[in-house]
C-alpha cells in the first residue's frame, strides 16, 4: 500500500508549541485520558539557557503531577538574597542578606534549572503514556467553524489545522491535516496562532537593555552561590546561581550601542558574552571573576511589557504562555506564568471534552489568567524600574535607596512566590460561605498543612492529597468523629452528598470525578478511623486527623490555621488545587448549586 | 574454541549467599571499586514473606548508600503501637496507643517491606555497576592457606572455593574454582561456611512456638494499620501492617501439636495458615477478620537464641548475618542485624584489599559485631518472655502487667531502633579526647543534625555528608571563622592536617580516602565561606554553618547538641558513620596516632 502524502487525523486537543506551557498542557491532558497531539517547529528541545527560575507555587504544582522529586534533585535552591551597594572606598560591599522567600509555602525557596531539563520532566512523563512531540512541524493554516451549533457540540471537531513538516522523511507526508475539538497555541512570544487571529499585544517596550550570561565562575566573590542584587556606580547586576556550579549573570547595559537604530531591536552581532562579562566586572569590583573557557549560553534583551488582548477564539482556540504575556525575566516569572496558564486550562478542557462540564467553564481560563498576567505586568514595571534605576549615593540623592528596594522586594513576595494568586469570583470560585473556613481563601490555592492519618498515625501533607488528576477533592472537615452526636450529623451528610455527587458522574462512579478526604478533629489516641460512613473513607488512607504526630513535630492546628468551624464544613478544592467553594453541613444544597453552575447533570 | 568445563578465577572478595547480609556486602564493596563475586544457591531471589522489619538506624544506613528514597517509597511506616488487653466483657479492648520509636533518629518510625524488595534495592544498585548474583551455585569445598606469610600478604589469593552449579547450561562449566583474597559466608541460619569450619552456635532454644501469616485483611479491627501487641486470655498476637494493604500476624501457638516429638522441629504439615488465622480470631474477639482468598506467605517457628562462637577464620573468611545469630523475629531485628554486620565489615575489607589498612583492622569486625549479637540475644530473651507470657488479669496475678510490658518496650527503644549501638574501645574507636565533643559519643553513629551551607544558606542534614563511600569523614568544627584570631589557628591546623593525611594516601590524593567537611559557628549573615583554607573547602558545598535556616525552622545548636568545644575540634567519622575519634586543634598529633594504629603509611 503506498504511503499517502496527505495525512488527516482527529484529536481532542492539538497543542502547538512544546515549551513549558505546551508540555504542561499535554502532560495534564494525557494524564486525564484525553486524546492529545503536540507539535513543535524546533527539531530538538532546548539544550541550555532560556528561562530557569521556578517559584515555590510552581514547585507545588510540579509535586501535584508527581514531578517535584526529580525537579528538586536536579535544581539549585535559592534560600538567601544578598544585596551589594556602593562602598565608600569605591567598588561594592555587602549591605544585607535576607530570606529569599517569605511567603508560607511548602517549598520556601526559589529554584533554578535550565528550561530543557524542566521540559524533560514533562516529556518523560508524556513518554511513559506513549506521547511524544511531533517535530519539526509548523502550522500553515488554522480555521474554526462559524456554525454556532457545531461550536456548541463537544462531539465534533470544528478546528482544522494544516501542519507542515520541516523535515519530512522519505515517503512520509510533508503536510498533515488535524481536525481538533480544541487547539492550544503555546507557541511563544512570536505566536503564530495569536497572529493568525490578529490578537493584539497591549502594552509597551521599556528603555532598559540587559545582557545575560550563563557560565561556571571562578571568583573570590563570597556570595556567588546566593541570589544577589548588585547596585554599583558602574551599573546594576544580578546573580542567579544555577544547578551544578553554574551561575547566571543579568547585566544592565548602560548605553544603546547594541540596539539597531532602525528596528529598535537588539543586535546580537554588536556585543558578545565577553563584553557582557567585562561590564559585570566593573559592577563587581573589588571582587574579581575569571573569564571562563566557555559560556554555556548568553543573550541580550530589551524589556517589553505586554498582555494579549484576548486569550481565546470562540472557546475553541486558546493561547497560553509567552504567546499571551511578555515581561522582564529577572523576577523569574516567565516560565512559571506559562506553566500555570495551562495548569489552569487543562482540567477545564478535560472536563468539557469528557462531556462532564459545560462549554462555559472554558471562559474562566481567560477570566482568571489574563487578570493574573495584567497584575504580573504591573508588578514587573515597578520591579524593573527599581532594579534598573541608579542607586542612591551621596552624589545621587534621587537614586533608589537600599530601603526602598528592600521594601519593594518584600512587598512583592506573595506575588513572586506565586502563592498569592487569587482568582476572582466566578462559577468555579464561589465565596458565599467563606466565613465557615475563613482562612481557606476561596480562589487561592489550598495552603500546605501537615495532618496525620487516622489509621496509622503517619504524618502527611494535605497538598499530597490534591494530585492534579482532574478530580475535584472534597474535604470533609468532620469535626470530632469520636462524638456520637457528631456521628449522626456525619451520616446524614453522607446521604445528602451521595445523592448530589451521583448527579454529575456516569453510572454512579463518584470516584471518577470526586475524591473524598475526611479530616477529623478526634485525637490519635481515641480515633476509630472506621467509624466514618463508607462514602467518607473509600480507603483507610483517606481519613486524616487534625493532631500532632507521635513525635510532636508535625501537624496540629489545621482547623485553626484554616479557620474551619468545628461543627463540620465541606470544602471543594478544584482540580488545580485552588479552593472552589465551602459549605457548612447544613448548606449542602449550595454544593449542588456550585457544581450545577458549570457541570452537566448526567442522565 | 571449546568451552572448558572447569572455570577458575581470582577475586578480591567472594560472597556466599545473596540474602540481606550478602547483598549489602556486595554493593558496598563494589561501590568501593573492589573486585567482588557473589553466589547464591537459590535459583531466584525471595518473592514474598521472610523478614520485613527495618529499623530507623538501618534506614539511615540505606540512606548512606543512596537507597533510602526508593525504600521509603515502597515501604510501610509504623508510627504508633497499640496495646490491646483482656476486657471485663470478655475479648479484648484498646488499652493504650504509644509512639513506636522514641529514640532521636532521622527516621522516627519502623518500616516494613518484604525481604525480596529490600534485596532488590541492592541488586539493582549492583546491576548498575555491572554485578549480578551467580545462581544457583552451591559451595562444594573451601580451603584456606596455612602459610603465615601467605596469610599476611594481601596481594595473594589464599582462599580456594569450589562452587558447583545447580543448573548448568549446556556446554557451561558445572564446577567453578574461585581463588579469593577474602570470603564472606552470608549463607543463612544453616550456613555451609560456618559448618565447614566447625564453628559452633552458642545458646539455646526456647519453648515458644509462633505462627506467621501474611495477607490482605478485611476486618473491623480499628488498629489494623498500627503495630499491635494483643494480649488476650486466648493467647498473644502481634499485628505488623505492611506495604500496600497487607498485614502480618504473629500468632502464639498454645500447644506443641505442630512440633515433631522426635526432632524437636516444627512440622509444617501439621498446621496451616487457616488454622493460624483461627487461633488469631480467638485473640481478636470481639473484632472479626474475614478469611482471605489467599495467604501471601506463612510459617511456624520455635524461637532459638544463639550466637556463633567465632566470626572469622584467620582474618580471611568471615561469617555474617543469620549465619552468626538467630533470635525471635518479633522485635524486627533479624534483617537489620544482618545488614549491619556487613555494613561494618565492608569498609574494613575494602581498605585492606586496597593496601591502605593493616590486616589487623579486620579483627574489629568480630570484636564489634559479636558483642552486638550477644546483646541482641540477651534483649531478645527478655522481650520474647514478656511477649509470650500470659497477661496479668484478676484470675492470673502472676501474668505480665501492661505497665511491665510498656516499660520493657520503652527501655529497649535505643536497642530496637538500632541507634543505641555503641562499639567498644579499639584501634578504630579511640575516646581519649571524648571531653571535647562530649555528646558525639565515640563508638556510636553520628546523630542527625540540620546545618546550613555557608555558601548558599541551604539547610542540609549532616548525615548526608557521610555517604558510605569507604572514606573517613573529617569534620573540622572550626569555631567562629569570622574571627581573625580563629582564622590564624585554622590555617595552622590546615598545615598540620595536610601533612598527616598525606601519609596514608597514594600520590598525595587526600580526597581518595578522606573527605573534609568544615562546620563554622559564624552566622549566615556574616560568613565568608571562601575565607577558609583550601584544604577545608574542596568545594563550596563542603563548608557548613551551625545556624538556623532562613525560615527559622531547621538547624542551629549543633555545637551545643554535640557538646563541641567552640575553640575548635576535629572529629573523625568512620566510613560506616560511627564516630572514630575526636581531637582538639592542639592535639592534632593524636589524629596521626589514631590513623597510624590501623592504616599503613604509604611510601
Amino acid at each position: 500500500m503506498p504511503t499517502s502524502l496527505l495525512k488527516e487525523s482527529n484529536v481532542d486537543v492539538l497543542i502547538i508549541g512544546a515549551g513549558p506551557a505546551g508540555v504542561m498542557a499535554c502532560n495534564a491532558l494525557a494524564k486525564a485520558g484525553i486524546n492529545v497531539k503536540i507539535v513543535d517547529q524546533r527539531p530538538e528541545k532546548v539544550a541550555a539557557g532560556q528561562a530557569d527560575g521556578v517559584q515555590p507555587r510552581t514547585m507545588e504544582v510540579l509535586q501535584s503531577y508527581g514531578l517535584a522529586e526529580r525537579f528538586l534533585k536536579e535544581a539549585n535552591q535559592l534560600h538567601m538574597v544578598a544585596f551589594y551597594n556602593p562602598s565608600q572606598e569605591g567598588g561594592i560591599e555587602l549591605a544585607d542578606r535576607i530570606t529569599d522567600v517569605t511567603s508560607a509555602t511548602r517549598y520556601p525557596f526559589e529554584a533554578t534549572l535550565h528550561q530543557g531539563a524542566i521540559e524533560s520532566l514533562f516529556l518523560d512523563s508524556m513518554k511513559s503514556m506513549g506521547i511524544e512531540v511531533s517535530r519539526p512541524f509548523t502550522p500553515a493554516s488554522i480555521q474554526v467553524s462559524e456554525n454556532e451549533e457545531e461550536l456548541k457540540d463537544t462531539s465534533g471537531f470544528p478546528v482544522r489545522v494544516v501542519l507542515r513538516s520541516l523535515a519530512p522523511s522519505e515517503g512520509q507526508a510533508d503536510t498533515e491535516i488535524v481536525n481538533a475539538k480544541f487547539v492550544i497555541g503555546a507557541d511563544g512570544a512570536h505566536s503564530w496562532v495569536r497572529k493568525a487571529f490578529n490578537i493584539t499585544m497591549e502594552g509597551e517596550q521599556s528603555d532598559y537593555i540587559w545582557g545575560v550570561v550563563d557560565f561556571t565562575p571562578d571568583t573570590d566573590f563570597p556570595d556567588i552561590r546566593n541570589r544577589c542584587a548588585i547596585h554599583s556606580d558602574n551599573g546594576s547586576c544580578m546573580i542567579i546561581p544555577r544547578e551544578g556550579d553554574k551561575v547566571r549573570l543579568y547585566i544592565q547595559l548602560g548605553d544603546n550601542s547594541a540596539v539597531d537604530a532602525t528596528s529598535g531591536r537588539v543586535d546580537k552581532t554588536k556585543i558578545g558574552p565577553h563584553q557582557l562579562l567585562e561590564v559585570a566586572r566593573k559592577s563587581l569590583f573589588p571582587y574579581t571573576i575569571k573569564t571562563p573557557e566557555t559560556f554555556e549560553w548568553w543573550t541580550i534583551y530589551i524589556i517589553g511589557q505586554r498582555v494579549a488582548s484576548q486569550y481565546s477564539i470562540r472557546d475553541r482556540i486558546f493561547i497560553a504562555g509567552d504567546a499571551c504575556h511578555t515581561h522582564s525575566p529577572k523576577a523569574g516569572q516567565g516560565m512559571n506564568a506559562s506553566m500555570n496558564d495551562t495548569h489552569n486550562l487543562a482540567w477545564k478542557l478535560a472536563l468539557v471534552v469528557r462531556g462532564l462540564a459545560d462549554m462555559s467553564l472554558l471562559q474562566t481560563y481567560e477570566f482568571e489568567r489574563r487578570k493574573y498576567a495584567q497584575d504580573l505586568i504591573a508588578f514587573d514595571r515597578q520591579f524593573a524600574k527599581l532594579f534598573s534605576g541608579k542607586p542612591r549615593t551621596e552624589l545621587n540623592q534621587d537614586g533608589v535607596s537600599h530601603e526602598e528596594f528592600l521594601k519593594a522586594f518584600q512587598t512583592f513576595g506573595g506575588f513572586t512566590s506565586g502563592v498569592g494568586i487569587h482568582y476572582a469570583e466566578s462559577p468555579i470560585t464561589n465565596s458565599t460561605h467563606q466565613a465557615f473556613a475563613k482562612d481557606l481563601i476561596i480562589g487561592k490555592r489550598l495552603p500546605p498543612q501537615a495532618l496525620i492519618r487516622a489509621a496509622d498515625a503517619r504524618p502527611v501533607e494535605i497538598q499530597d492529597y490534591l494530585p492534579s488528576d482532574c478530580r475535584f477533592k472534597i474535604l470533609i472537615f468532620a469535626g470530632n468523629t469520636s462524638s456520637t452526636e457528631q456521628q449522626t450529623k456525619i451520616e446524614k451528610l453522607a446521604d445528602s452528598m451521595s445523592s448530589i455527587l451521583t448527579l454529575y458522574v456516569h453510572s454512579g462512579n463518584i470516584s471518577d470525578i470526586f475524591d473524598i478526604i475526611s479530616i477529623s478533629s478526634a485525637t490519635k489516641k481515641d480515633v476509630r478511623y472506621n467509624s466514618l460512613p463508607a462514602l467518607f473513607r473509600s480507603h483507610w488512607s483517606k481519613v486524616l486527623l487534625d493532631d500532632i504526630d507521635v513525635q510532636g513535630k508535625q501537624g496540629g492546628d489545621a482547623y485553626k490555621n484554616f479557620g474551619v468551624d468545628s461543627s463540620g464544613v465541606v470544602v471543594i478544592v478544584r482540580p488545580d488545587g485552588y479552593v472552589g467553594t465551602v459549605a457548612p453541613f447544613d448548606s449542602v444544597k449550595d454544593i449542588k448549586a456550585y457544581f450545577s453552575s458549570f457541570m452537566k447533570v448526567q442522565a
